[in-house]
């Protein structure tokens, strides 16, 4: 690609290096903020240098905040004794938004991948093993993706604190709500019939 | 969707104005910014603001410049009698990538478009009129989008310089090259029949 702008050029680079945005893609957000009003670029140039020169992660789950402590964790109504693991802030949210758990999370801040380079001492692993340890946990719940990393990471996590013996589980994996049958994978649906559910709870939940 | 932290939720919010950018794809965006050094997310603000503040356009080509004549422009090697008209800077960077062109460029900043509250006036026709009647100009190349609006904004700037009595020509239209002639539409196979080249000149370029 030739440009007839070194600033111009510059920018699309820049936003070029954002994943799953190549040169073009760029250079059409790029010619986008020149026909906005100015404004449009200096709020988002200020939002991103806020966010990553200010942003801090709290001291007990590691969830993103903007306080030392972050809002879920703060919130004593919350159910400090049930604590969901999650990889990172997006499965989070994920839960949040579904309201349908009230305890607290740990965030691990990724999975036990070797491929990638990720060992059980990049993630936020020996801080979870802690609280465990203090006693101030009576159940787990493991809710990280069902991938051979996930599975690994659940796996690790487990034997580390099996010996205090707290209640641990995972989510339920099975068919989604909607699904039709027929276009579900074998994996999932043989482990949805092994892991059935009595109906009257099901027509409960 | 429910953000652990302020900061981040107006990042999110701004990156998501960008055209085509959702609020899910712009929280992945800024989630890869957190997990960079901080540099990245300096430069990429720094290149962003410094393009938006600091960008010139070419007064007399209307292209994107970093200085008052834009490269092209200056360039005493090109053909300045043989002017391309197109729509934005863009389409300058894909006929330049060709290198079969070797004359000036007037960039009009779009096409007349009525649905859209695009007039002539909008556009930079006056200037393009100005330069035809100034008489430094052989010849005009149409190379607009062949959609509706480009036939339009080509019809109407023919119509302004039209007493003027220069070369025009536009961009041919015709079977891309690879295409099988099976999936062409009937519209540009029509044309391309209608605007045939002998066959000598089509092996020759």
């Amino acid at each position: 690609m030739e440009f007839s702008s070194k600033l111009l050029e510059n920018a699309v680079n820049e936003v070029s290096r954002l994943p799953g945005i190549g040169k073009r893609t760029a250079l059409r957000l790029v010619l986008h903020l020149l026909r906005q009003p100015s404004d449009h670029t200096k709020f988002l140039s200020e939002a991103l240098l806020h966010l990553r020169n200010d942003i801090k992660t709290c001291s007990k789950c590691h969830n993103i905040s903007d306080t030392a402590l972050c809002d879920i964790c703060i919130n004593t109504k919350r159910n400090s004794e049930i604590v969901c693991v999650v990889e990172d802030i997006r499965d989070v949210m994920a839960i949040e938004s579904t309201s349908q758990f009230n305890g607290l999370y740990h965030v691990l801040g990724g999975k036990i991948s070797p491929i990638e380079g990720v060992g059980p001492q990049d993630l936020q692993i020996d801080s979870l093993v802690n609280k465990v340890e203090s006693g101030e946990i009576k159940e787990l719940i493991f809710a990280l993706s069902s991938t051979m990393e996930g599975d690994t990471t659940n796996f690790y996590i487990f034997k580390q604190i099996e010996k205090f013996r707290i209640a641990t589980s995972t989510i339920a994996r099975g068919i989604s709500v909607g699904d039709e049958l027929e276009y579900a994978d074998e994996v999932t649906l043989g482990r949805s019939i092994v892991n059935r559910i009595p109906f009257e709870q099901s027509i409960r939940s």
